[in-house]
């Protein structure tokens, strides 16, 4: 049995959702500008009413986008992608009075109660019991190896510690991994460690800041740049460890997202944050389970982009698990206070986490 | 008086000095790729030996730039706008035996011992008294305001609330502001408070959640979208308070830098990584004061890119001032372990900051 | 007008709370220890009936303690403190089934709904808006100064910073504070700083570590000690500013409750918890407002005995305001989870808060 | 061979050393007061001159004690404990000119030059590599178990997880843990958890709200003082896991020291801030490696009374190993602030350290 619960579907044969209209739409004014009173989308399953009781459920949804409905087609955009004269969805009501039904109880147990929701809402801290949470995830992994799609977002802190950053190349390995989320850093740091063994200039294992030690990921990215891409780099160097060389030995792919904080870049980070964007949308609509570690930026772009749901090539719905790794309740409030429900904070250090976790799922 | 130290230039008849080498030069041998050996710039003020006990003071530097030296012409530029064949300065060590020589006591004290600088190395947590730091800060701002070019970086927190927004409009028209710094969240925040008194739904005065609320950040950029600019937006609008129009009125010149986490983003936002870092360290170049407040991201973006010093039109050299206002203990220390020497932490919340700021400012 | 809302008593006659049964007690088995099924105060206003649709109100709750009941007098009183054969009432439901009803909804506004509840729910972090919170703080302040009991609990950061050491002494100077609540250490800051102007040895106002300064403390301590008493040091010392010191001089009472961190401690500190417990337990019980700033141990201690509401002389019923004004979301959080329901975060750097205190105040 | 350095004793034969004087003493003018210009201990070896050449190191150390020195006996007292007329030594300088020798050297390596110690003075955050302080903190525990001292001193959140509880469980029962410091909280927690399986009313493992649940604390503390004692409540009410329990099982001595934040508190728990200091130091003064968890108030305070060395029987003088495990930076800097300089910070959540400290523990 998969490790989450069954999907219910609405059941619009209710006296309120029979009688509801069928949904509006007005034509975009222009390209990236919407009509006003446009629905914008949450990342719980949304449908929306065709008319004649024939409702669509949202295929690949995430939050703050919009519907595009032509025909029985309906296509979930980001604003600033869509065209005009497109047919974009209007109507800010939820509970189908506008055609628009947003179902937030689909994944509830069918005995589960008000108070039960209750009772599970206390939000986390430092404090909060996480022994489930770990068991929970070990469970979904296992089953979302083989049957499902695993996006890590990683901040460059599991780089910076050498039994991190050998699990994390581990899990690679061994097929937990099916897409790789993160910014220039990440890689340079990893591929810093490989070189020199050091992080910024410290020893990955000693702590101990080198002389020169600073050179280091600056020699990192001026290798890189000479062989003309990671991989020519990681071949041609002789790198036999870390996590960007596992993935490119599983052939999992990587989106590197640009930032202005980067030195270089490496080749290969998307410098444009609209078109890293859509890189890492391909993913986001994909995921079944979505693993962000001690990155806030990375954290919180994916999350907006990661819908609570996905439909299955059979149909099925099965929910979207997203767990955010971080020291610091303030981020992993954050992400909760924008709306993104599913997300479950584990408040830790990420090292602990990575060899936590591999001493887990390796058995 | 300034509020700020006075420049001692290094003796260069100082027997090692006198007898270092002329500094040594490569050519790049391609695009964006460095020779091997390069010298990496701090942000201290760095001379390079042209031979004959002629000495360059590298103007407009930045921290893990490089050196390109030509004829008598000494620039501090990029690794990635490096072009093939220019020649750039190698050489690591940093006491002239290189021709490279790196003064790091410029701006002591004449009568300083090594045992003062230690006494004011402790670093600062929520509990270092602040009063001297606003003491200073004040006098800085003041003389500033006519006499150098104050660059204020902005997370969007300060646009959360109205008093804080309110202090920032005011400083930005008393002139206290010559470029602003920050991304889309910052001028969207800002555009829906002048709209809606919200920000990301919730009353920036009384903290209520409005109903729909969510809508407001997305409406907002939306009708940016529609009007063309946020010029456009502003007059259109009839928006009359707020920080970006501060901006457009005293024409301060504002770089909003796109990221992966954007709604939107709004017309003006430089959503290209290199580019924005480009359009950034145009005004960290001019800057003799920088301030930071809440954002990470920004903060260690400009950080990199800011001098310690500045060289002034009539050759004066005076230190630049960087200040970064944050909660947190771990992102000051992250920008002090990153080489920003002369960052100081004030460690509060930016609301508070602002009100105090603009209370003492305005006498 | 009052600057807080009026209470609505509960409606005794409403069909439920008309068949309700008059609670039950059960004695005490011995010194201390409660009789199984023992009720436990909430810090609502909570009712206890005698029969006959006669329902007491609770004067002097606090949370976690137990009601002791005899005749028509009832009593809120620590577990610890109970004796042997006192009737204790028991029972656990809170609707007045078992005859005893917790008021949840009587300082709420007649018209509030549900929906409106919810609006206020959302948990502050850093990011929330502050400004009407100090616009509040500062009007209950100015009300309680002549009509109420403002009662600080201090950490010893306070001290710390010469501006907000003398923000608060002025604030005590101008009667806005009619009891003080802390630690060992926030006293021997407060001298040390009178003595030497460092706190820890730090000076207060430059942040200059001073060379041996770390003997400063043990000596405020000695000499303390020497002099007999906090009174006589600072007559015998001649010591003429600070927090200690203007509450001598508005006979502030202070009650300096001892831990294990402590050096010394100074004279008049209270070693034992349960005494101490109990001196502070005079001023919780009669607080119409507490600000606790930088201390999570006496924030959390005095929340627990705080009640969220008083009964003045006149039988009228207030609530009472708690603010804690501390850096960290965690420990904001903790005191909320504990059932602290009027807790009200503010989260900033109290050397700040006390400035902007200050500065409004006096306004 | 241990896992810890060799010491090195000062070389009294140097001429400084040879020519210094011996240490001069004043009479305490009173119980608890002490001379002008006594001299206040560090936690590094410090010796005493007794005259001709003859230095005597203190046995049994603490930071901000002092000596008293009688004949040939030196004790090292804490300023409170002192009595009228006792010897104290007196002066302020460590470099022996006043007849006292701070060793602050003593377990460097012999060929460690000065760049290298500063190599490893970068200070510790979330990001810092702790694979090899890992490694090190299990040498020394598997060393320490048979040939040392350790003293574990926990915050409650260590039992507010039951995988984290039962861990901790596991290395008391494997004979890791020589003493248990901790307040009243860990002791309930850790109760409640054997009773009701949950944490402040929270399942510790599914982290369901339980309804009622916040009873269950008060109804631990009620049963325990029915029975009369932890060890007679742990036999009566059948308690078969845990961790006091484990330490009851094991004779490993637990001190509970009471604060005024406590409910109860049960019994055996030392409410006396100075005898619960008596009590802590007792076993303080024997460790060989402390390990604090998530506990500020206790770090603190067994930090101040832990030597940073150990004089075993045998004379041989080691290093005491002092871990802080916390979430937050400011704690850990608020530590190494106060001069406990041999502490090591480990930053992370606990329940995972706990987890896997006993995974590698038991091999």
């Amino acid at each position: 049995m998969p490790p989450f619960p069954t999907y219910t579907r609405p059941d619009f044969t209710r006296p309120d959702l029979a009688a509801a209209p069928p949904a509006r739409t007005e034509a975009a004014p222009r390209d990236g500008v919407l009509p006003a009173g446009f629905h914008a989308t949450s990342n719980h399953p949304e449908y929306v009413h065709l008319g004649g009781g024939r409702w669509l459920l949202a295929a690949e949804s995430r939050m703050d986008a919009v519907f595009i409905l032509e025909g029985n087609t309906l296509r979930t955009v980001e604003p600033r992608l869509v065209m005009e004269g497109e047919r974009v969805v209007v109507g800010r009501t939820e509970n189908g009075e506008e055609g628009i039904f947003v179902h937030t109880t689909g994944f509830d147990a069918p005995t589960e109660t008000a108070e039960d929701k209750f009772a599970f809402r206390s939000r986390g801290t430092r404090e909060t019991p996480f022994s489930r949470s770990y068991d929970e995830l070990y469970d979904i992994l296992r089953h979302d190896r083989e049957n499902g799609h695993i996006v890590w977002v990683l901040g460059p802190a599991v780089a910076f510690d050498r039994d991190s950053r050998d699990a994390m190349a581990r899990i690679i390995g061994a097929g937990y991994c099916h897409a790789l989320l993160a910014g220039n850093a990440l890689a340079t740091h990893d591929l810093e460690a490989a070189l020199f063994h050091t992080g910024l200039g410290q020893d990955i294992y000693t702590q101990a800041l080198l002389p020169r030690g600073h050179y280091n990921h600056l020699d990192v990215i001026n290798e890189v740049l000479r062989h003309g891409s990671m991989e020519q780099a990681i071949a041609g160097l002789g790198i036999r460890d870390g996590i960007i060389r596992a993935c490119l030995e599983r052939r999992v792919p990587v989106v590197l997202a640009g930032s202005i904080r980067d030195d270089g870049p490496l080749p290969g980070v998307i410098t444009d944050s609209r078109q890293a964007q859509d890189a890492m949308r391909i993913h986001a609509r994909r995921a079944t389970t979505v693993i962000a570690l001690a990155t806030q930026l990375h954290a919180i772009a994916v999350g907006n982009m990661t819908p609570g749901y996905r439909v299955l090539d059979d149909g099925t719905v099965r929910p979207v698990h997203f767990y955010i790794v971080d020291m610091s309740e303030f981020i992993a409030d954050k992400l909760a206070n924008r709306g993104s429900a599913q997300a479950r904070a584990i408040l830790t250090n990420v090292q602990d986490f990575m060899v936590n976790l591999w001493h887990n799922l390796r058995g």
